[in-house]
């Protein structure tokens, strides 16, 4: 048996903890400030309030001032904090953690100093961290298609954890490893990173064919709608994050199946980023469509605004070429500068 | 303008009529004996009967016994034919071509040897022509993600145009490209026609995951859906397909993108492969799920046993590995052996 704390009880953290529940581990879920619903939910009544689902009795619950209570004896700390609060969850794990602990985390995305540089989340969670413990703890993430409430109820679901330390992911894989829960190991931590972060990008565009689709007001009828224009970006999604691989120094065959293709077919199932995309394709610009959705939270929108905007400067800098990735070109014109859509078809796939 | 006969009414043949027709081609439509009434619909009132769209008025429709007077002056043959009438095909085309003729075909298969080794389709197709003809005449063929109702639709359509000869793929393409029907070219005509073939495999085998939900009886609800698992599917089917274009001699590169995650995405979102998947997936035995379908042609089931079948000779002869395609020799397995499904997760992506 392991300890294992989950920091943050968004969906896919508090998901993970079934199998590690089912394996017989002891969990420890802490919520964020923005969780305070969730943990009260479960102390009430064991259902968790956004995924709707019975936790199982074994998992304990926390509220954020508890942490250092939680904690105590934990050997693994998974991060299901979201990306947009990476910072803040390294200066908390930064009072938390010891040495000795694993951390693995479910985040997603890319950040881009000013000369457009990017990094992987992993790296900014380990760069907050005091050095006592950035040095010693490996921070390990988990990539693949992975639809929370799925795995919350128990689906097959494939999954990829992705590591520089091949020892940390052998331990956490042991620990997380079930019947429905499969899971290979990477120490590509980088290529599985940036699938894992594009993927957001490319599912968003996947919207688009659907709200193309509506803005003609035809018929719903198999001819009327746009798997094909679908298809094809997923295609040019795939290229350039294969492509962004090895821009970034990872290896182009983590890039194949799991973490591009898998990922990007789950992504496009549904969910926020493909809903403004679809408005994006009825023809509203960016920000209309984001307020007539309440602002929320968008992964992919955000993922396309930072590493969309640091393509130009990577461009000027002369480390990709300026005909590389028109599709997420495309994509940070009409997200980032608030542009009509138009897709450079042929531009796709190195040019006609 | 350039004269061109689609040999083979079915919807993909047919369908290829509207951008050589937008691009102000003459184009021939010619109906095999299964397309009699088709080709009597076009000539009664313009309307296609299975793609339920009207023709353009330049095309004009021929029964199977005016294909000479179709073929009169003709440049390019577009096979539409089935690949289950490939050597028919093969044998009608003896009499129609001339060694200044291009051909193009759109069926996807594979054709296993005695001994296993697998042929793709155009050198099927070619074999059986007279050599004066197949020294001559370049048999290309079309491959990506294409639902031919789409593109009868005129919706935006990716696809690669692969043979060995570039001056014909040149011309082809130049023919066909316009502004919805985006043409690349590719010389990694073995490649492209793996991917093309298997993609109707997997894609089967994404209909299990929602035949699995129905036999359990769980409510429709996000948690109970099985997307996880289709995504595991497609991973591992872009991950064998790459190891099958690789085994077969082409260029492993090919495989990246719209042959494989590309053509999975678009033929996964339905049709007849797909829903004899589900029935699989609910419990049927194959036989009995084919009965239950009124013994449809399914190119998928058909791919699956040719291919499947091939695996243990290949294996035994030492050209592929025992542990290689584990998802294919499971799709052998329930489709070709009537075994019950079982899919082996811990061998995917190379073992575990």
């Amino acid at each position: 048996m392991t300890s294992i704390v989950i920091f943050g009880a968004g969906m896919m953290g508090s998901a993970l903890a079934m199998p590690l529940a089912d394996n017989g581990h002891d969990v420890r879920l802490v919520g964020t400030h923005l969780d305070r619903d969730i943990i009260e939910g479960i102390q009430t009544d064991g259902v968790h309030r956004t995924l709707e689902i019975k936790m199982p009795g074994s998992v304990r619950p926390y509220q954020l001032e508890q942490a250092a209570e939680a904690f105590a004896g934990a050997e693994i700390v998974v991060s299901g904090v979201t990306s947009f609060a990476t910072g803040w969850a390294s200066e908390q794990l930064s009072q938390l953690l010891r040495p000795d602990h694993l951390v693995v985390m479910v985040a997603k995305g890319l950040a881009a100093a000013d000369d457009g540089d990017l990094s992987i989340l992993p790296d900014v969670l380990a760069h907050g961290l005091p050095e006592a413990i950035r040095t010693q703890v490996p921070v390990s993430a988990i990539v693949g298609p992975s639809i929370a409430g799925e795995l919350a109820a128990r689906r097959h679901t494939c999954v990829y954890f992705a590591g520089r330390s091949q020892a940390a992911l052998d331990r956490l894989a042991a620990t997380f490893r079930n019947s429905y829960y499969h899971v290979w190991t990477t120490t590509d931590l980088v290529g599985a990173e940036v699938c894992a972060a594009l993927k957001n990008c490319y599912a968003l565009a996947t919207g688009f064919a659907e709200g193309l689709i509506t803005k003609e007001g035809v018929a719903d009828d198999y001819r009327w709608r746009n798997f094909n224009y679908e298809a094809a970006l997923v295609s040019q999604g795939v290229v350039e994050s294969r492509q962004l691989v090895r821009v970034m120094g990872g290896d182009p065959a983590t890039a194949e199946g799991m973490p591009t293709a898998g990922d990007l077919y789950v992504t496009a199932k549904g969910g926020r980023n493909v809903r403004i995309g679809r408005l994006l394709g009825e023809g509203m610009a960016f920000d209309e469509a984001w307020e007539s959705l309440g602002h929320i939270t968008l992964e992919g929108a955000a993922a396309i605004k930072e590493i969309g905007g640091a393509l130009p400067k990577l461009t000027e800098r002369g480390v990709i070429e300026g005909g590389d990735f028109p599709l997420l070109r495309c994509l940070y014109d009409v997200i980032g500068q608030q542009r009509p859509l138009e897709i450079p078809w042929e531009r796709f796939f190195g040019g006609q």
